[in-house]
């Protein structure tokens, strides 16, 4: 039997902006030995981020930035193969910063959780019940603090995070607004993600079309996105509304910072707020929010979608295509069956 | 004896960014008669604030823009001179949005408080122990949430807020840095107001020497300016840093929109947080914030400044010589003698 290698994408050179896949390159080694106390984990999916263009940024963040030549910072699921940790088992399925790579020997406090085996494909541990969904639970119930009757404004309302806070603003008895880009997507965030309306921003009627949709104003803005979208979004705030930032997706280059219009009039006069917040701050709150999800995952009351890309050669143009809008629902890379 | 009159300010124009003389003319009418359940006020002090230039703008605000023709909207301190209301005596002093005349007949929901004999002058029920102490209180208490060892970092330093801010947060045990206009007021900052650094902002060195000043971030920037002085204080915020909106002093026009630099990313990456908030919504917090600013204030813990303006004939050009920064501390007309 051939000895099994590692196969690593490492980042080659570091983007000014969005990685492209020549920043980055599949490489083999041998395949780690875990040290005592360790797991050696057989990656099942890996995940691609919109944050992952931070990730490998020089400039501050809220991370060190990936070194070169050092294996591309990832969330992956797969299965524990080799175990010198007494708390974990040879064919257990965990989670964590595993890396884009076949294999990982970590420490046990690199596992974020065993993933329990819950009736769903193992690939939902890196979306709707992984990274996305906790970042839409914080998100949305610790810092856009919705209550029955709100009108939320969500962007990027077909993606991963988007989509589910969408769906759980809407279980909270909010009227829900996806903003988003494309027909296509229109008719997944009105027919599948339950929004009351969904907005083309890239129309030329997206400003008239967001003045229409909501006439009573914006109490919570969930924003993915800044740049132009959330310039319009802002001009309808109501008095104590909340824009929770998530994400920069429009935004390629902060280095210089780009200028839009200032935003600290309509704050004033709004008494509203503007907070990021980072869901690896959050670690103490997964239980419960994966408590509530999963169940209404199970029962198809919210509702996923995952764009499932082909072997780890797909690794290294994976987060351009994610900027390009390219595919529809978390992007994953799946590089070995999902079971043993 | 003559018969008194009625002086009163009146808006006869909406200026386009800062009011000017030009915008306001000085009338006479008959002392109003009041009626059923009214008071008539004989005011003492008219305030001049930062905010009239919201209150007379056609733009979208907190409040009704002040009509074409109307007397001036103001609070001011003054005596009850008449009263047809049982809860209200001849001679008390009171306080409330009496505008810019000499007398008002208004109702009771009218007076904001009566004003103590609290052996300080009545000028502060305007200033430390009236709007601006109350702003700089709930600003900084409820929204800012200072903690010891914090870094404070206040625009307009020296002003009747911005100077309240401070001294409350030094109270506090936080270090704080006044950002203000001149060398006059950055020893004023120094010297009365206590602040552990004073920048000004004027200055070729201003960005160094804000550098310089907070080696450690700031936890808390108290903005009453918005401009290129937050676009400065913002490079240097920590994680968790809460951002208070209080004014917007060294913008002159809103419409448009003017650019600056997008503040998304700062937020997100520092999970911080950009707040306005509008004193008026705390009438509930005002007596409990008295409470603690009165003892302070006869004790000279809390340091004020008043630039008091004689006659009502200044009226009309007090707003645009308070943006000229042309005087030290809170702005006030004197119309009256402080006793009757």
């Amino acid at each position: 039997m051939q000895k099994p290698v590692n196969r690593q994408v490492i980042l080659k050179s570091r983007p000014s902006d969005v990685p492209q896949a020549e920043n980055f390159a599949v490489v083999e080694s041998a395949v780690p030995t875990p040290g005592d106390g360790q797991v050696l984990v057989r990656n099942v999916y890996l995940s691609v981020e919109p944050a992952m263009r931070g990730w490998v940024s020089a400039v501050a963040n809220y991370s060190e930035p990936v070194a070169i030549d050092g294996v591309m910072r990832s969330l992956a699921v797969g299965h524990v193969v080799e175990s010198r940790h007494p708390d974990f088992q040879v064919g257990e399925v965990v989670t964590g910063m595993f890396g884009w790579q076949d294999y990982a020997a970590v420490d046990a406090t690199t596992i974020q959780r065993k993933v329990p085996d819950n009736g769903l494909p193992i690939s939902t541990a890196l979306g709707v019940l992984g990274i996305n969904g906790l970042t839409a639970y914080v998100g949305l119930f610790d810092i856009s603090l919705p209550k029955a009757g709100d009108t939320v404004i969500v962007s990027t309302a077909a993606g991963a995070v988007g989509s589910c806070v969408g769906q759980l603003a809407k279980l909270q008895g909010c009227r829900t607004i996806g903003i988003t880009g494309g027909p296509e997507k229109v008719v997944l965030c009105r027919e599948v993600f339950q929004y009351d309306e969904a907005i083309d921003y890239r129309s030329d009627d997206f400003e008239s079309a967001l003045s229409r949709a909501c006439p009573n104003g914006v109490d919570i803005y969930f924003d993915n996105t800044s740049g132009p979208v959330s310039d319009a979004v802002i001009r309808h705030i109501n008095v104590g509304a909340r824009i929770t930032l998530c994400g920069t997706a429009s935004i390629t280059r902060w280095d210089p910072i780009p200028q839009g219009p200032r935003v600290h009039r309509q704050l004033l006069v709004n008494r509203a707020k503007m907070q990021g917040f980072l869901v690896f701050d959050y670690v103490d709150r997964y239980a419960e929010a994966l408590e509530m999800l999963t169940p209404l995952v199970r029962d198809g009351a919210l509702q996923y979608r995952e764009a499932i890309l082909e072997g780890i050669g797909q690794a290294p143009d994976s987060i351009a295509s994610l900027y390009r809008g390219d595919n529809l629902g978390k992007c994953l890379i799946r590089i070995a069956p999902d079971s043993i």
